[in-house]
């Protein structure tokens, strides 16, 4: 069997080098639009070999992980794909593209969304065990062909994922508040700490705290832009129920009523007994 | 020479495994408000030996590890110190403290706050290196004696850390920006999610960005309340810088103005170089 991958980036090439363990495929073949992403791939052994658009079309799998706006673009372009093949989308937003999957293709789609990734990108942020002992949720599976399914999930299994499955708008609502939602206020941090304080300042005082806090504000910003275009109106819904904390939080804090801000503080330690 | 540490928790226990690493005390003596944390801080080897709070004030340096709110009244009950002890606070608000130092014992005083800390708190938290490289602010060191001053230095020199110096007013209007705001976005991100996630899918949904977003919400609610009690008019100023940032944020995603989103993170990534 043949695996294709669309875009070489963190999440394309980690998957190049997880689906090399598995041994399932006879060859991996990789396509980024981006020629030196294909080039760096190639040398980084992240895929066997790179081949235009049309030729990964001819494989029995292919993983798009390229940001959202280029997928339906990709799909509207497979028109002769074979009734067996799998086509997997590693996105992280899933209902706009659910309701736009082209329909003759629709069997063969599965929308898959990798819990896991770091703040880097490009083919050299790839990683061999991004996805080991990791959650992976497939979503709207009944729209997807039982052959794709049960494919796509011994694939997901055998480089050490766990399958969740939820429909896409369930997906959505959760995804904004548990990552996308995350991924905004860690950029508004750091474009808030950037518009305050000189580099000098910045290097010399900042502790693990604001690290970890601006850790995500380095990730793509290509990326996060289709994401957040793709889950608007979650996200927004997020930013609404996070800003009605942080006003409570400062309304408390003017008004002294320090008792009731602790009390606040005391209520967000319990999250850690669920993490 | 003898080392005395009120409050045994996070930051006092580190010191007093640290201090027993510079072998510059003969002694090392702790007090805690909690009996359960002298019990716990000499199980774990903290400290040599646990005494009152009068016999603390026999020592040649003493560390203040305590929420703010009672540092001040310590301070007060500090009467016969000779004239040649150094007290040192470690706490993370250093304004107003610096404004109510009892004058009697203004020369003995060292406002330092150490850029370090980890989300854990109490006797159990405390960490033989967590000082180790790491920044420590000295502030209004211009208002100390010379002799503390150098004893101090020497100290924090001993035990790893590097020096900046910084008036008290500069230090919390910057770390209401690096660190106190970021902990009060951190609380109100958990009781966001909290309001709106059921335990099971947090437990199953979250990766690694909400899970460092989050870290920091699991601190200590009594250190932080005083904190933000002591640096309330930097706080409010921060908490609506952010608040400004987040309301670009919004208007850009509500407007589709998709391209200057993009630009907007671009901009927050170029914090990297600083870090």
């Amino acid at each position: 069997m043949q695996a294709g991958i669309i875009g070489l980036g963190l999440i394309g090439g980690s998957m190049g080098l997880a689906l090399q363990e598995t041994k399932m495929f006879k060859t991996i073949l990789g396509y980024d639009i981006n020629p030196l992403h294909m080039q760096q791939a190639l040398s980084l052994g992240l895929v066997d070999e790179c081949v235009s658009l049309n030729e990964i079309q001819e494989c029995d799998v292919i993983f798009l992980a390229i940001p959202l706006d280029g997928v339906i673009q990709t799909l509207e372009n497979f028109h002769n794909i074979p009734s067996h093949t799998t086509i997997i989308d590693l996105g992280g937003a899933k209902e706009k593209i659910a309701h736009e999957i082209p329909s003759g293709i629709r069997k063969n789609f599965i929308g898959a969304h990798p819990m896991s990734g770091t703040e880097f990108y490009g083919p050299k942020a790839a990683l061999k065990d991004l996805f080991k002992n990791r959650i992976i949720i497939l979503t709207d599976l009944e729209n997807s062909g039982e052959f794709q399914v049960a494919y796509a999930k011994e694939i997901f299994v055998s480089i050490g994922m766990r399958i969740i499955k939820m429909n896409s708008k369930e997906h959505d609502q959760h995804l904004a508040l548990i990552s996308h939602l995350p991924h905004v206020i860690s950029y508004a941090l750091a474009n808030t700490v950037l518009s305050r304080e000189n580099p000098q300042t910045i290097l010399a005082l900042v502790g693990g705290g604001f690290k970890d806090m601006s850790r995500i504000s380095k990730s793509s910003p290509i990326m996060w832009k289709d994401v957040l275009k793709q889950n608007k109106e979650n996200i927004l819904k997020s930013i609404d129920l996070f800003r009605k904390e942080m006003f409570l939080a400062e309304k408390l804090i003017q008004e002294d009523r320090w008792e009731e801000l602790k009390e606040w503080m005391a209520k967000a330690n319990t999250l850690q007994n669920f993490m």
